[in-house]
């Protein structure tokens, strides 16, 4: 059996430590460990990295402090619009659901897709009727409402801008994002990334968090990421599958890999932000260009750690 | 100044001779021809490369026999949901739409996001409000309408399948998608795609055409490449960048790391379709591993080539 590991991440960006309180910080870190354990659990009783990923993500999905699912931010028409995908190592399977409303886990929409659709890419209002088919669970509205999210619209509503996450009243700009990568005890590697996009967005806008190579990417032979940063630079880039072609084509470990796109390539393109990835060993990696980035990792090996500034 | 050459395609499939008249065959060739001459004629004026694929690509567009833009396939619903992608290879540079309706060009629409959206995908309903932001030209369902795509799409209809721009009667299972590469006087790079997608689709669907990386990519760097074929694997592989990523990594030329995608590793996965390319010395390279591949190119050292068979 090889080493089971599970490495998440709630979003990168601006965080840091003097504009958090210790209060706030302790309650990131409790919501990042859930949903390690949660994941982890998955892996320890013998699931697959696809099952412990998705478990992961949902578990964030409901934590209101990260921006994905519950917690999604508000569009310019005050809505929801949330993005997620999620890739299966073993075949290159996938599934992505882009710009869905009402959706109350994107992942698990995103892995109905996979397994189900025929299909591995759905959007918009299309989605939504594909998932009120298929039985996923869908919530309203006052489901998705926070003050705090509320607020940070509000602050920049009616503007033309957009805000990825951003808190104007602590200068915290924010990708926030949620996602995770799994070696289970097979070897078999998985990736799950989703989010609730921009403040403020319009348009239908899309980042990289439903595009398969981009913000999401599992390949047994190489590795599985799950990205969060400036979603517009990530999708430029191929961020994603650019790590696994590293790792394949230029035999760099997937430290070697991470360190050339998140540290060299991105920056060059303004690509603020970060990436968790493990390889197939259960060697797992989180790295980021900006000042934090919500994370953790736990594996067999005992590594036990969450952790959100450099 | 470089070599200037542009290459086109106009979907990939079951396209055998046997199943084709020669007027229709004569009319295929006509509609390539009449693409490549638009986009290198702007080469041959000093346009950029973005330019002529938009243009080559708008032809295909507005020509009723290619699916994308006024030959698109019916939806479920009997509309046209249409996607379409462009990048730049000088700085990256992208735009994207999926499951946009009622737009006359969408790749002037994908374009258009490159330039003055500060994104780079947009979709459904958002990207529609943003053209009509945009004063983007837009056509009612009346300017999609043909007798032949109404009746494709009738003969499958009320069924739960889907269909590949294909055609029953004749057993032609045709990748409807349209798309050009091109290397300009400068050796600046661009590809743009545009397709209607799957007869009678649903649920929103979208291929790889609208995604970068997987349908569309170009990089000064390496090669600009376009792809037509089953979008679900072509997304499951990042077929567009792997070939880029083959040529950067592994040293490999264009025609090289287009065999190893199109002909080693899409089969594989059961990846039926092909792609041109263009390297930055202008080489242009169109392949596929499917009956036929409408095609062409056209390049500064005379070549002057339509086909569609093998």
């Amino acid at each position: 059996m090889s080493k089971i590991t599970i490495a998440i991440h709630g979003g990168a960006g601006t965080i840091l430590k003097e504009h958090m309180t210790p209060e706030l910080e302790a309650t990131y870190l409790v919501g990042l460990q859930a949903a390690l354990d949660s994941g982890y659990k998955v892996l320890e009783s013998g699931g697959t990295a696809v099952e412990a990923v998705k478990k992961a993500v949902m578990e964030l999905e409901d934590n209101p402090l990260f921006n994905a699912g519950k917690g999604s931010v508000f569009t310019n028409a005050g809505s929801h619009e949330m993005d997620a995908s999620i890739m299966d190592g073993r075949l290159l399977a996938a599934g992505a659901v882009g710009a869905v409303k009402y959706i109350r886990n994107p992942i698990a929409l995103a892995e109905n897709v996979m397994l189900h659709s025929g299909h591995v890419f759905l959007g918009g209002d299309g989605a939504l009727e594909y998932a009120k088919q298929q039985g996923i669970a869908l919530e309203d509205d006052a489901y998705f409402f926070s003050q705090f999210r509320y607020d940070q619209w509000q602050s920049i509503a009616g503007q033309q801008g957009y805000s990825l996450d951003h808190d104007l009243h602590l200068q915290d700009k924010k990708f926030g994002t949620v996602g995770a990568v799994a070696c289970d005890g097979n070897g078999d590697l998985a990736a799950a990334t989703s989010t609730g996009g921009m403040t403020n967005k319009r348009f239908g806008r899309m980042g990289d968090t439903p595009v398969i190579g981009s913000g999401t990417y599992a390949n047994n032979k190489t590795c599985a990421i799950s990205c969060t940063g400036h979603g517009e630079v990530f999708l430029r880039a191929v961020a994603a599958y650019d790590v696994s072609a590293l790792m394949e084509y230029k035999g760099f470990t997937l430290e070697q890999a991470m360190q050339e796109v998140i540290m060299n390539k991105l920056p060059v393109m303004d690509g603020d932000g970060g990436m968790v990835g493990v390889d197939a060993r259960g060697n797992a990696v989180l790295l980021f260009n900006s000042a934090g980035m919500y994370r953790g990792v736990k594996s067999s090996d005992s590594t036990n750690m969450t952790s959100i500034y450099k």
